[in-house]
């Protein structure tokens, strides 16, 4: 259950290493002493970036070689080695769209899964101003997006945008006039 | 992203398979015609299970023998090998609660990662009696109790009831009187 044990037990071995996921598996004492092998999987951090554009919201529109579908979701991706999460974000934010900007915060950060040791970060970009053209790799067909505030708070309701974690916030700022107004002033600053 | 590339494709093969968790690989073409490695994992489906008592419904608290602290649940656990769904979580709702019900209902079925072949199954199960006393395994710590639709719709606040999706819906039926009526019928047959 994400927060709450997203870390190895000492005695734990990585059985497999694949592109993405490690396997590792430890010895687990049960509650009537007896032994089972445990298992969870690591993976890459990543982060996604809500990247505030003067009174918008950059959403990007992304399609993956693997699928013929596209999906919404915000700029973002997978931690590199010798990278921290924010330095991630800064260059995933730069590479996808080709935004930079000065003023960031960290608005969330979970751990999505309780089987897998992996922390998923949420940023806030503010002031975010065009810089160069993307450098999208061979594996990304992306274009980017201005949308207003009420328009990203919309997106809950649409199913090809997956962010859950997200979108029970945005679900309570559409409820909540308190909470609303907290989540548009900590973007915009008003 | 869920729902939408839920399936290996043909070429894959499987390079790993651990206690819970497959790792499948594949040469996969990028948009520059080059190729690169790409993967996914396989795991066992899971169901849970909104159990209804007269007009209450049931809740767990589990310990896992890995982890200290306590979390909210529904009743469930994973689908074994030549079960459907549904008998899963029949046999789940058994085994962690000794309730049995007559009356089920599939209410939401979702694939909750792009990079998992696996689907969460969230049954409603009606009129639930208690049959015999719960049969817990060796790596199950549980209680459970019935709380009021009320305070099932509270629980969306409870970082501990982790069902993101799930919660979503709830977060709904807190704002949104059609939704919460609509919940309570299917729930409650009025």
């Amino acid at each position: 259950m994400p927060n709450k044990k997203n870390k190895l037990p000492k005695n734990a071995k990585r059985v497999f290493k694949g592109e993405i996921f490690e396997v590792w598996q430890w010895p687990q004492k049960m509650f009537d002493g007896s032994i089972e092998t445990f298992e969870m999987l690591k993976r890459p951090d990543t982060a996604g970036v809500i990247a505030v554009v003067d009174d918008k919201i950059l959403i990007l529109n992304q399609r993956q070689p693997d699928s013929a579908s596209s999906f919404l979701s915000l700029a973002g991706g997978r931690r590199e080695k010798n990278e921290t999460a924010l330095n991630g974000a800064k260059r995933e934010l730069l590479e996808e769209t080709g935004y930079v900007a000065r003023d960031w915060q960290l608005f969330n950060k979970i751990s999505p899964s309780g089987k897998i040791v992996w922390t998923s970060y949420t940023y806030i970009a503010r002031d975010c101003i065009y810089w160069q053209p993307p450098c999208l790799d061979a594996g990304e067909k992306i274009t980017a997006k201005l949308i207003s505030f009420e328009e990203f708070l919309a997106l809950a309701d649409e199913s090809d945008f997956y962010e859950p974690e997200l979108v029970n916030y945005m679900l309570r700022a559409r409820a909540d006039k308190k909470i609303y107004k907290k989540f548009h002033k900590i973007l915009f600053k008003k």
